[in-house]
């Protein structure tokens, strides 16, 4: 289970009294709503109303001021012009309170002025120690305690077991309308506006340790810390599943999202890597999100992947099949006995592989014993049960025969119901019985899919944790010392990487041609040279590398060549003469880069390598330092890692020092958090070992740290 | 407008009379509920009901048999044992009925016993002219007719605008439900069964005919005729749009699919192929096939792609111009002037930019004069409202706000309307203007895409038909005489290929090193050697290629290198020696392919060459002979396609040569449907021209025709 700690939050989630400062006479006032809304909510402990007004509201008195509440209050709400909210929360410290809402918009989102007020906010906040939710939020529901601090029209949201977070509070007044119709119920809701202070990282942990949460839902429009989301995240990814929607995945998007919440969003591939650490399920729609929590909140986990399809017409059977085939999920292949077992009791013309077609006469108790033989076969794992109306037998029929046995399995059983009016008693029955129903065939097999992902992150080895290498750190940091922010040069670019235990080939700077050929001659034809510049780091892009010199003539022709073709490149370029390399052996090219992202640090990239890698786009990413199963992500997804094994007449090369580069770029990054981005193009990885061929690192602009 | 042609199904669509076989005088059994809903149906004509029994039914006379029934009958539906059936078609016959419904099960999809009756009412039938629907069907549904001669509970569909021809009967039960509930109304529904006689190709006209029909909706589970299937599309898709589901996209739905249809399906890339070339509008569930054809029975077309967003809340914004963005559909940029009126009416915390974010105060006045200013804004071509539950304002009253604008707008507009109970009110008002509504942003916005995509279809430039280019068919059609199936030898395949003017480096079949070296120093070093044998197509996965070879020495090393290679490899290999053939300038390569698919014929791949192919899946497709369009997507969708026209150092190529070759091999295919498959791999494109350095080509087991 998960264990509680008890937290400076606290207050917020377990006030013994509140205080609504900003309460309205007025019934079409926000302050009113809120008054309402907190006075009908349930909650058990003692509700205050504070207004300068005075006088009553609701059959209670309202009071004029913060100091003259009584005790106890935990928790300040606010709903009143921006900037009378600073001089409010000095009172509210001061009165000893240490949690509030700020409901009020006017802040950061509205401009400097209100950005100004924001901060002051902050300042007195943490001079009294006090937690805030908000400015610009809906605050915080508990359908359980119960409390309800918004001002949004009822009826609120039913009592239920998602949790769910929110960065919008306008989604927020959508999916609690929107949900209620679906039957789908939250434990807590948590809306964070600005995030002033307390931010979705702060707040996963505690909606999670609800008891009543069985899952968290979580709407995103970017992260405050990255890297403390993925350590949150994992710690509660481990006792609660997590489903999280982040929108602005498009360049479109994130334009969006920026000019809308002005944060600094991470890239979505570092999004993606942190998700996948994190043990996160990534949904890419609102629906999905909920179709899947829906799932999590209220099935048992499957022990494996195998699904059968159980249906009463073809069509929606292959749609499942479809579906499930998409998301990688395998439909069961059933056991002769049960194959048996569903001859006796079907129709001859009745499919009985998977999926099992019980064909349009099928009655409920035809349903029901068909699905009793699927969860009693060892191969099945998951059900995924179709009724469309049946011509003859009602859908209410077909439900309340599968719900006792749903009910006693502990093998999960989702419903695809399609249909409208003919579907609604049946609907019931089953929600009641909390069985996720959905609307059509694909969503009820996502979500199995969704099932077993989650089973599959808890069957996981246990990781292993952030893989590490012999490194020296020292040499590197000395290598780093004094180097000017931008493109760093190729020798100190090749002594990182050698400092990294990452192999380079073999190279001498020649100012001249004679010195040249005399490095040729002493590394053995035939040779690679490459123009030598700090201010060409793309050096094939002008023609900066001449492959198999055969011989002196080549190298001196090969020289001249390199110079006059960097000079008519780029005329201003400062040119050091060629680097003189010994030719490797072919083998596979790959490509491994990091990246420092604003979010999450530095996040490694691995995939085709060679000038196509932008075409292609056969790349993968994860967070730095990786994991094992990073590293299994990393060559599994792409097919430059798959083939690292072999494919037809192309050799095998050796994959093991392919992820012990990966694990030495990632470190090197992690360590010098100053290096904005370093990346081996390619990496050429032999039968035996691996050779960094070229590469390039750039230097942030702050320089060395 | 399309146009009505007079054909063979007029009797199922507008009979003057029809006959009810099967009724029952028990109301739990489908032969009353067919002969209630066709009496219900308001179908202007004569009703009959045939039993043997004879007796009266729901007020009418229920005669023993049909010769009895007066006229005029046009239709006959026939609901009884599946063995009685040919001998009620045989009265239908003789009694001069051209049309017959046959939804009784126990046919063809029960077996081969089923499978001979089926045959007989299809020998019947075609003896006196008459066409069938079904068997295994629920018949026809029109809503403006009106008909109705399925079984299945009331209420029907709703009187509406879209065309839906289904292979699954249970679908049909199912949406219609569906559809009711989401305010959805069909002109006409067709439901095919087995398809005895009538397929969804012979429908698909008629149905596209029928004045209400505004878009033709087709569930697919196979197709019955590929190349007539895209004949008829292309016809009704230039006048009304179709949106297609076709299930059974992977493998294991296509598994699932043929236990249940047993029929032959395509390939899905055919399916890809085909719909494209017809300008099938491609959905991939139930819900966005009708999510998109509400928007297209709907919505003026836009007069190009820009779309502008409306919205009272952020992240609602984002998710929308996240969905556009993956579908390819760009965000207006808004004129200086709506920037500048709209900053007049909105607060000086809302979005301008587009999304514009009219923030959670927006009044249904604000929702209007935005919306006035959009349209009007010559860079908008499309607006996508989203209305979540404003706080202080219903969502009704923003409907009723924005209906008059919309509805004399020639701009599409849709709606996301984010809640459930809140916002009923709303919807039913967009339903009754006939607006398009979406739960969602993201389904709003892919339905803007699909209209997008349909405009975009009819500004192509009139396509200039099919491709052909000069070629030698009948020395094409001498060298395949006498050829024995499987892979062809290869100067057969090389002879081929110049018969239809694609080039192949020179070649030269040497028995012996001594011929191998005599044909290299005519042809000039370096020269490649291949293994030749009839009986290893895959040559260089026994390592049967060798590149680069230098001089006479290396010839007779490499000669001896192949044969002693392909022996270990295949030792009942037949070895004829090595093929000798000049190296090629470097250049960029593609594979080129044709093979025939069981249900389009011959369908063209293009992409990445190489042996990486099947790893990379850098690949399009399209149907032989190709378009110009079709050579645009094969060269646009992939990266193989990209480059062509260079890619950083990589020098561009003569992509002409390449369409060249895609349109001659694509013919070859089209010219001897024998040639089951014929690959170029890899095709080597030049600065200047374009040479295919390998190329198979597999004979069909029937071998030549």
């Amino acid at each position: 289970m998960v264990t509680r700690n008890s937290s400076s939050l606290d207050p917020f989630f377990a006030p013994r009294g509140v205080v609504v400062v900003g309460v309205s006479h007025d019934p079409t006032k926000l302050g009113y709503a809120m008054a309402q809304n907190m006075q009908r909510s349930g909650f058990p402990g003692a509700i205050h109303f504070v207004n300068p007004k005075g006088g009553a509201l609701l059959g209670q008195p309202v009071y004029p001021d913060v100091t003259a509440v009584p005790d106890p209050v935990d928790l300040a709400m606010l709903l009143l012009p921006a900037a009378g909210v600073p001089g409010v929360l000095e009172q509210c410290g001061a009165r000893g309170i240490r949690a509030a809402i700020i409901a009020s918009g006017g802040f950061r989102e509205a401009g400097p002025e209100g950005a100004a007020l924001e901060a002051e906010c902050l300042r007195i906040a943490g001079g009294y120690g006090m937690r805030l939710i908000g400015p610009n939020c809906i605050g915080l529901i508990d359908t359980h305690l119960p409390l309800n601090t918004t001002f949004l029209l009822p009826p609120g949201p039913l009592p239920g077991d998602i949790g769910l977070l929110s960065h919008s509070g306008a989604i927020c007044a959508a999916l609690i309308d929107w949900a209620r119709a679906e039957g789908l119920g939250f434990s807590q809701l948590v809306s964070l506006g600005n995030q002033a202070d307390v931010t979705e990282v702060d707040v996963l942990a505690p909606v999670a340790q609800n008891d009543y949460t069985k899952v968290v839902a979580l709407y995103m429009e970017g992260v405050s810390n990255g890297r403390r989301f993925v350590q949150q995240a994992i710690a509660v990814a481990r006792h609660k599943p997590i489903v999280a929607l982040k929108v602005g995945r498009s360049a479109a998007g994130q334009r969006a999202a920026a000019s809308h919440t002005g944060a600094l969003a991470g890239q979505e591939s570092a999004f993606d890597a942190a998700f996948r650490r994190a043990g996160v399920l990534r949904a890419t729609t609102v629906e999905e999100m909920f179709n899947w929590a829906r799932a999590l909140a209220w099935c048992p986990l499957p022990a494996g992947a195998q699904v059968a399809v159980l249906t009463n017409a073809g069509g929606p059977g292959v749609m499942a099949a479809d579906t499930l085939a998409a998301r990688g999920i395998p439909l069961a292949t059933l056991g002769a006995e049960t194959t048996e077992l569903l001859r006796e009791i079907l129709p001859a013309a009745a499919s009985l592989a998977n999926p099992v077609d019980l064909l349009a006469t099928a009655t409920p108790r035809q349903y029901a014993d068909c699905l009793r033989l699927l969860l009693a076969d060892a191969a099945v794992h998951a059900v995924l049960v179709i009724i469309p109306p049946p011509p003859m037998d009602t859908a209410a029929g077909v439900a309340r025969a599968l719900i006792p046995l749903i009910q006693v399995s502990d093998k999960p059983v989702v419903i695809a119901l399609m249909g409208g009016a003919l579907i609604q008693e049946a609907i019931a029955y089953f929600r009641a019985a909390r069985v996720p129903v959905y609307r059509f065939p694909e969503d009820a097999a996502a979500a199995l899919a969704v099932l077993a992902e989650r089973a599959a992150f808890f069957k996981r080895p246990p990781e292993s944790g952030l893989l590490r290498a012999d490194v020296d750190k020292a040499q590197a940091r000395a290598l780093l010392a004094g180097q000017a922010p931008g493109f760093l040069p190729q020798e100190v670019v090749n002594g990182l990487l050698a400092a990294y235990g990452l192999r380079t080939p073999p190279v001498a700077l020649a100012a001249d041609a004679d010195t040249a050929v005399a490095h040729a001659a002493e590394m053995g034809y035939p040779v690679a040279l490459k123009i030598a510049s700090p201010d060409l780091p793309h050096k094939s892009d002008v023609g900066g590398v001449l492959l198999n010199v055969a011989d002196a003539e080549e190298v001196r022709a090969g020289f001249a060549t390199l110079l006059a073709r960097a000079r008519a490149a780029a005329p201003q370029a400062q040119l050091l003469g060629a680097h003189v390399q010994p030719m490797i052996a072919p083998g596979q090219e790959v490509i491994v880069g990091v990246v420092q992202d604003a979010q999450f640090g530095p996040v490694v990239m691995f995939g085709a390598g060679g000038v196509e890698v932008e075409g292609l786009q056969d790349v993968a990413f994860a967070l730095a330092p990786v994991t094992a199963s990073d590293l299994k992500h990393l060559l599994g997804k792409t097919w430059a890692g798959k083939r690292l094994g072999g494919f037809r007449q192309m050799a095998a090369v050796d994959a093991t020092a392919v992820r012990e580069a990966i694990i030495r770029l990632g470190q090197l990054a992690v360590d010098f958090p100053e290096l904005a981005e370093i990346e081996i193009n390619p990496l050429r990885a032999l039968p035996q070992g691996a050779y960094a061929l070229d590469a390039r690192a750039r230097l942030c602009e702050s320089g060395a740290v």
